[in-house]
């Protein structure tokens, strides 16, 4: 599929785990949800389908979550998303004061748990030191001992952003629902990355980005998931306009509107939704299973010639390929500087404080060559490392 | 400046009010963003500013607020944004438990009071019944009535969605800081539309959105006001990584950044961040006064053919051109039809429930013969109305 993406020549891309390529229908999208708004202007809302796309969106992103096309919704950032999602499932089971986290999830989610609660008052966020923080592999206690009879809300991130550990979904929903607890999963590292089964997971809620394996665009709009089951009683407290269930009765009062949209807070952003929509389309020509297949095997033959050719890096990646998600992390002591002398080749990794090289696979649009010419590139920036020691 | 925009042929468009004309510069600005993300990759998130972004758009929005460049920021939606002001200017004011607010304000805004309260638990919403709220003209007392010691925080919309009516802002701030509270002021129908002075007002906090009168594009980013007095002490619920102070520390622990970035939340959207640039770029080349008298003139002029051509329809804008937003409320029994009527017509106004006709005036892409056009066409639809009754 690379020739669906637009890449500058010459860079080898290995950040689409921060931010995905360019789809190359992205630009004709652009050019037409343009011209919508100048040749439709206020009646795009109808004529064009802009009122629906946040659930038009949703249903379109729905088989790449394992949900149905009614349970998901795209609007506002991730971490908006995370703050609906864990006050609707803390409604859900009113008696309960514990929310449940790994200290070592992406630091923006912990920022949100703690200003809800700081709102909420009275409840306790219990911050687990699980053993898949690359810190410090193997310590601390898996998450899963962490939850019992007192815990409210779970919530957990499925592929850790720094060590790409991915937890057992099912398992642990299924460990929380025996609790009473309920969950909220945080997909930004697994949607477009790895097989997802929200459905037959029983997930009661989810959430996720879509700039990174999704390829939507630099702060593409993000997903909310939520169980049906769930739908009819869910409240959120961003309550808003576009989730109202007559929203052109303009009443004083909020109701929400039935399903899934009343997850939809404010007005969404159409220009951007354009953009997110070309990107999701590439999927519609392949078959997921085969992508997700292939990002394992990307990711296992990395590991490979990582062990063979640059053994002075430790892969802090599980390397149990049912266990990662599709970035692999690399651990050394001068992390930041090979991350800066790869951009200087034009290989494009990221890093991770405080000793991590991350890179992505993205086998929408990388191949296997690309991951040999990657531990070259490894291989020669470590060499110049030693020389320059 | 009707070159700077793109309007469809034929098309009388009066409901500038919702949503903006396309500026003609939105194309090539979504084609260049497009390319930014193509060329650089993760890299634009610093080589091209998108980082900075909500910042810099918001320090390009702050003249049009009478704001300092530092206290404005771009980002979420209007209702989200509400959702911040409110709760950092209720905890501006612990001991205090009263929200006032209009009943008559946007019903969006009262979902999202709602929503908030709810969750903090212990407030009251009090909702007055102003005099100018279409549906009962004169009865009903003034929001000022309604500020007493008690009041924590009034969330006051600048201009009527229906009416137009138009608060005295410095007058309802001067108040309201007089009993010791603090005021939120919506802009949705002000930003773009009439001269705002919110540092010399005083003002506390303000939200609004772009993609009316400012043309930002169909669900453009909002922006949020801070006053400078209170950035080092404003907290937000909606704590979020964008809005840390060191968000590539990625420390669990959430610590606001300095200033207004501290109101940001999560991954800002970059591509609908390059349509509202390229809208406001249509300002720089503009005396923003000569703007606003010529809306003024225009929408006098609405009003003055209205009384004189089509009595039947009863104005129910203020008279007082002081007293008005950029758009003219007209009653009538059979609004929705005379609406959809004046559609037929390629003549674009809206309907707002229960019998209003609202036309915005657009003073950037409208010219004077446009309102003698409007009004030639209402009457042509009354005529038809008349015809068929």
């Amino acid at each position: 599929m690379r020739d669906r993406f637009v890449l500058p020549p010459g860079v080898l891309y290995l950040d689409g785990n921060s931010l995905g390529a360019l789809p190359a229908g992205v630009a004709d999208a652009l050019v037409a949800v343009g011209e919508e708004w100048g040749d439709h202007l206020i009646e795009g809302w109808g004529a064009d389908g802009w009122w629906d796309r946040p659930c038009s969106l949703g249903a379109r992103l729905a088989p790449l979550l394992g949900a149905a096309g009614d349970e998901v919704v795209v609007c506002d950032s991730t971490s908006v998303n995370i703050f609906k999602a864990v006050a609707a499932a803390l409604a859900l089971v009113p008696g309960r004061r514990v929310v449940v986290a790994e200290r070592a999830t992406f630091p923006g989610d912990l920022y949100v748990l703690e200003g809800l609660l700081e709102l909420l008052g009275g409840y306790e966020l219990r911050l687990v030191d699980g053993p898949f923080d690359p810190a410090s592999p193997g310590a601390g206690i898996p998450l899963e001992s962490a939850i019992d009879d007192a815990t409210a809300v779970v919530l957990a991130t499925h592929v850790d952003f720094r060590s790409a550990h991915l937890h057992d979904m099912r398992a642990l929903t299924e460990l929380a629902h025996r609790h009473g607890a309920v969950v909220v999963w945080d997909l930004a590292h697994s949607a477009g990355a790895v097989a997802l089964e929200l459905d037959d997971c029983a997930v009661d809620f989810a959430v996720g980005c879509t700039y990174k394996y999704l390829n939507g665009g630099p702060g593409a709009p993000a997903f909310l998931y939520a169980a049906r089951r769930h739908l009819a009683s869910a409240r959120q407290p961003l309550a808003g306009w576009h989730g109202h269930l007559e929203p052109f009765a303009f009443s004083p009062a909020y109701k929400p509107a039935t399903g899934i949209r009343r997850f939809l807070t404010g007005s969404p952003p159409i220009v951007a939704f354009a953009a997110l929509d070309a990107a999701l389309a590439v999927w519609d020509e392949v078959e997921r299973e085969q992508v997700f297949a292939k990002g394992r095997a990307l990711s296992a033959l990395l590991i490979d010639l990582v062990d063979d050719r640059c053994p002075e890096l430790e892969v802090a990646t599980p390397r149990n390929p049912a266990r990662r998600g599709s970035h692999v992390a690399l651990r050394h002591g001068a992390a930041r500087a090979l991350v800066a002398a790869l951009g200087r080749r034009k290989v494009i990794a990221d890093f991770r404080e405080p000793d991590l090289v991350r890179i992505a696979l993205t086998p929408l649009y990388q191949g296997f060559t690309d991951v040999w010419d990657a531990v070259t590139a490894l291989r020669a920036v470590l060499d110049d490392l030693g020389g320059a020691a």
